[in-house]
């Protein structure tokens, strides 16, 4: 095909899709899937699921008026043929990257982005309340459909507001872009069903074939079947029709239809349009379709190419180091970033990885210790665990709420679960923490990846509000490590304590040292001083501890010699030492990778001003480092960090202007 | 029947049920119903869901071994049977009150209460942790159930878990007892799907029917419609069969069963333990079972009859003052207080019906505005907005996560939705909040009622966590009224503001302070001096300002003329006024009804802090009042505030005791 064929190039909207026939519109959808191998082959970044909703985003805005109509995508990271056709083509390349186009679709960036998902399994319940509201004549008046993948319809809130939706007859429609690969085998009943449906070529062309052989039966066997009642012609359609599940619910249901004919999906769609209540369309698609390296080899191979390494498309290959860790949440926000940074040679390993390993050795010293992951299974390291302890270990899928009670049950029959959830995903479960878990004083730990600024996904992803939403729970033990030998020995502690404990950890590379051979249990509540120094005294908390560190070194440079602390703990506080680090310094910063509010520097200064019962003259002020009270945008965390003064230089700074009587001497 | 026949008093465990066949049983049940009747009578409490459960929980506890076999009650207001059996016969009359049985069962009361429930919807997820550590053979192998209302089965979580039981096939039994009142007909398929089920006498008896019919066919037939392919039998019993939602996600589903047979009972269960698989057993209860006046009534007057108010039963009638709102959450933990304290007349109203008629006022003035409630229309005031504006409103049952994405679509779309759920309720949403509402800045607002120290119902009702994870979010305004003429301005100006606003009261009465006939528009982030003083500044938010008032007329007896002023704000913080305070006295008290860790005197502590740029010395010292950094028990809720010092009384000894030198002369 010439250049001058494309029909990419003339397409600036979704209206510049009128007036193409099926077969032009075919072709707008390929020539997209190769614009992302093109462009995400070179730069990275979600890759799969794009490729396999090329045809449905085509029908989609080919039928619809976006954005008066509205095109909901969960999560957000198969929207990438959507930023592409709503005028976002030639952005495509600086997806991902700080001040580029958002990872997932973002009402910032487009008005075509109706809403920001980067948490699967809330667009049946934004779809709502859309078609709600327009039922009501607010707002203008227009078609509603949800794209959620099979495994966002794992969560809990997919069920409620599919609950919703049948109870109502909100007439909106629901497309499953179910691609069979989303949910783990043994993760829950609906992949099975899934598969029951896809797979079964009887059940697939059920309705139409059981009409025909009904029709074809002699009269007298007709007759006689009709007098087992007039129930009987819709039982057999019923056993052939797949969706009942969703029937149940007051749902309509097609399926299931192929999502690669664009042909087939128009005329799915537009019936579905037409109904005048709520409809599932169920339509099966492949992750990475026209990919030949991911399509040829199956779905292990698929499962690697999820997220594509920078450059690695080209070689036809994931990457040039080493073949990555399966992961089950290929459809799932989860584990996204795992084919990226792979560690050069003698560099730190990963957080992820420690804790990986030393899970695995915690599971080997005690048959008590049960992993348990929410679709993070790669994401969070677990999948070692799954891999070399199955018996040990529990994929719920994307249920992050079950995963707690789950765990809440185990513990309460004398297991030691330790549930593995990224801080921006645990919150899912903020109920099950603050009720079963803290209330109950259940033994359960949490281990959360990616706390802090997580970089690429953005602030739907950024764990930045753990610390605070941990911390006013009675019975909790809130701790950080600040490199991995700390990872190793808090894991084990955690495990160790009765009760409830978290600990959180940054996504990303460790500091570099050696990681203990023998984990050791860490005196609950006590921190500990690195460097002693006169005026001014850094107390940092997790990674926080690596940013006092830097500014030490800087401020070092400029003549002034700080004491520096670990607090190890955020709850309880070590009183002592930060009571003395108050009395025998002048400033005192704390630092943290959390918002302020409520943080861990909120939680130092609650104890200074408790402790310090002769008022507040009697210690030093008080600085907070932290992230600030807004939602951080995405990029590369250092970049991110640097953005928002979460450096040492920044420290460093602050404490050289907060301190004039302690600025150098040039030299 | 003679005392002597009685078999009730000599059940002192569930031991004691071995050996008695069906009939005694069938008594034992009914003797269990009378002692509730008359007990529950006189002081009051949860009433009809215990009348329910009378046979259910004989026949569990006479088939299973407790607590090596382990029954969950989802939720616990439908536990008293089950109390009554496991040795706490006698102690009943002591239940919802301080120091007596706690309202739900409650771990540290008896080893027969597995998991604390307060919270609606997790006991599947309980129970197949349970069963699965037994599985690895973690702690003593038994049985396992789950008796989860039909209500508490449109909670997210509560899907979740089922679909890990269908994945896992973890052999448990759940109870789903289904009384058919406790979802709203409007709320969600679900109601309508268990009504399907229940009311078509044909699906009732259907396997056996069809069987039947079948076999009974010419031979010539039956082989022509072995034709029609093997699966035309289990096609026909797969329509009559009335489980297919819970068979899809490959739970055996056994009903609907007779929930006040014992036998029957007994047989459905004996079965549903045997199997090797997760088995959900259907039964039908009545609510308010053999208590005349209530089921007599019907549905509307049984709803009035789910928690009973002191004094009322004997009567026959549910109060002697007023006929109570119909609520929709009758078998839900929420709204259980509203047949509780009439009011007086002339003393003042309830928050709640301030709020209540503040909402229809607000929904007459602006049809964007929507109420939306999670099975909370009594508890929360909503009940009237449905009434009497049945377009702006919504009730999507025991949901709340998709009660805040409900809003979310509605926001989007340009309505006004205001979330009315308690503040313990609403940290279930807590991941929507911060993903959805905040991040996307979309202009919900919520209400939260019950925030404080509930009362009655306990721990897990208490609201006192909503400052702390709210005031971390960046985008949200979040306040509290002193009284109810604020929550009228405060609703006004939440609903004004074009972003996400939170705004709690507490429960039961407001102050008596007139109400406004006009709300009007508070600007945000404003606080307010009530009275200038000397020295000490009170600085109260929400019922902290009540708390400050009664403080300083103490206070004012001792001869101490102390500032006082209302924050209004959490965030915002008034900088203005809480720096003005901390500079122009020796000693601010913060006062708010949240734990300390991350509330409102955490966010003045921070502001301080910040502003003082010279240091704290040159501000006051800070106390803070506020709940204590645990869980706090069940009672009324003026003892209670006295157990943690949350009165005008504590606060002013706590002053004087930080400022001796203000200590009066005695006279």
């Amino acid at each position: 095909m010439s250049e001058a064929d494309k029909l990419l190039d003339k397409i600036d909207g979704p209206e510049d899709l009128d007036g193409l026939d099926d077969a032009q519109l075919q072709q707008v959808a390929q020539e997209m899937r190769t614009y992302i191998i093109d462009t995400i082959g070179q730069i990275g970044g979600h890759f799969g699921a794009n490729l396999g909703t090329c045809e449905l985003t085509v029908a989609l805005h080919s039928l619809l008026d976006s954005p008066r109509d509205k095109v909901l995508w969960d999560v957000g990271h198969q929207s990438y043929p959507h930023k592409i056709l709503t005028g976002r083509r030639d952005e495509l390349p600086t997806i991902r990257q700080y001040e580029g186009l958002a990872p997932f679709c973002s009402i910032g960036e487009s008005e075509h982005d109706i809403m920001g998902a980067g948490h699967a399994s809330t667009s049946i319940g934004y779809a709502v309340g859309l078609k709600e509201a327009m039922r009501k004549g607010i707002g203008t008046d227009g078609r509603v459909a949800a794209v959620i993948g099979d495994g966002a319809l794992t969560g809990g809130v997919a069920y409620e507001a599919l609950h919703a939706a049948g109870g109502l007859q909100t007439p909106i429609v629901i497309v499953l872009n179910d691609n069979g690969m989303s949910i783990s085998p043994n993760v829950g009943a609906l992949s099975r069903y899934f598969n029951r449906i896809r797979l079964n070529p009887r059940l697939y062309h059920a309705r139409e074939g059981v009409e025909d052989r009904l029709t074809k039966l002699p009269l007298g066997v007709g007759r006689r079947i009709e007098r087992l009642g007039p129930e009987i012609k819709a039982a057999i359609k019923a056993y052939w029709a797949p969706g009942l599940f969703f029937e149940e619910l007051d749902l309509a249901y097609m399926g299931v239809i192929d999502g690669h004919d664009v042909a087939a999906l128009r005329r799915a769609l537009t019936e579905a349009f037409e109904a005048e209540r709520p409809v599932v369309v169920h339509i099966h698609t492949v992750k990475g379709k026209g990919f030949a390296p991911a399509e040829a080899n199956g779905l292990a191979s698929m499962e690697e190419w999820h997220a594509a390494k920078p450059n690695s498309i080209v070689n036809g290959r994931p990457t040039a180091a080493e073949k990555p860790v399966p992961v089950q949440e290929t459809d799932s926000p989860e584990g996204i970033e795992r084919l990226e940074k792979p560690p050069a040679p003698g560099s730190p390993p990963q957080y992820t990885k420690v804790f990986a390993e030393a899970m695995v050795a915690e599971a080997e010293g005690d048959e008590r210790v049960i992993g348990i992951t929410a679709a993070m299974a790669g994401g969070t390291g677990l999948q070692k665990l799954a891999d070399e302890r199955p018996e040990q270990y529990y994929d719920v899928g994307i249920a992050e709420q079950n995963a707690v009670l789950l765990a809440s049950g185990l513990a309460l029959q004398g297991a030691k679960p330790v549930c593995a959830i990224y801080s921006t995903f645990l919150q899912r479960a903020f109920d099950q923490i603050v009720h079963d878990v803290c209330l109950q004083e259940l033994d359960v730990t949490f281990a959360m990846d990616r706390a802090g600024l997580v970089g690429d996904d953005g602030p739907t992803h950024h764990g930045a509000f753990d610390i605070s939403y941990f911390r006013p729970l009675p019975n909790v033990v809130v701790m950080a490590p600040r490199d991995e030998a700390m990872l190793v020995h808090m894991l084990h502690t955690a495990i160790a304590h009765d009760g409830p404990a978290a600990l959180r950890y940054p996504r990303g590379a460790a500091e570099g040292v050696a990681i203990p051979k023998q984990a050791k249990l860490l005196p609950i509540g006590v921190g500990e001083v690195l460097a002693e120094g006169r005026g001014v005294a850094l107390l940092g908390y997790g990674f926080g501890v690596h940013v006092a560190l830097e500014a030490a070194a800087i401020l070092a440079d400029h003549g002034l010699q700080v004491t520096v602390a670990d607090a190890r703990f955020a709850k309880p506080l070590d009183q002592e030492l930060a009571t003395r680090l108050a009395r025998e310094h002048d400033l005192l910063v704390t630092i943290e990778e959390n918002v302020l509010p409520g943080g861990f520097g909120a939680g130092v200064l609650e104890l200074l001003e408790d402790a310090f019962e002769g008022g507040p003259a009697e210690r030093a002020r008080v600085l907070r480092v932290g992230l600030p009270d807004r939602y951080v945008t995405h990029g590369k965390p250092d970049l991110l960090r640097a953005e928002v003064g979460l450096t040492g230089q920044a420290v460093a700074d602050r404490v050289l202007a907060a301190t004039p009587s302690a600025q150098p001497i040039a030299r």
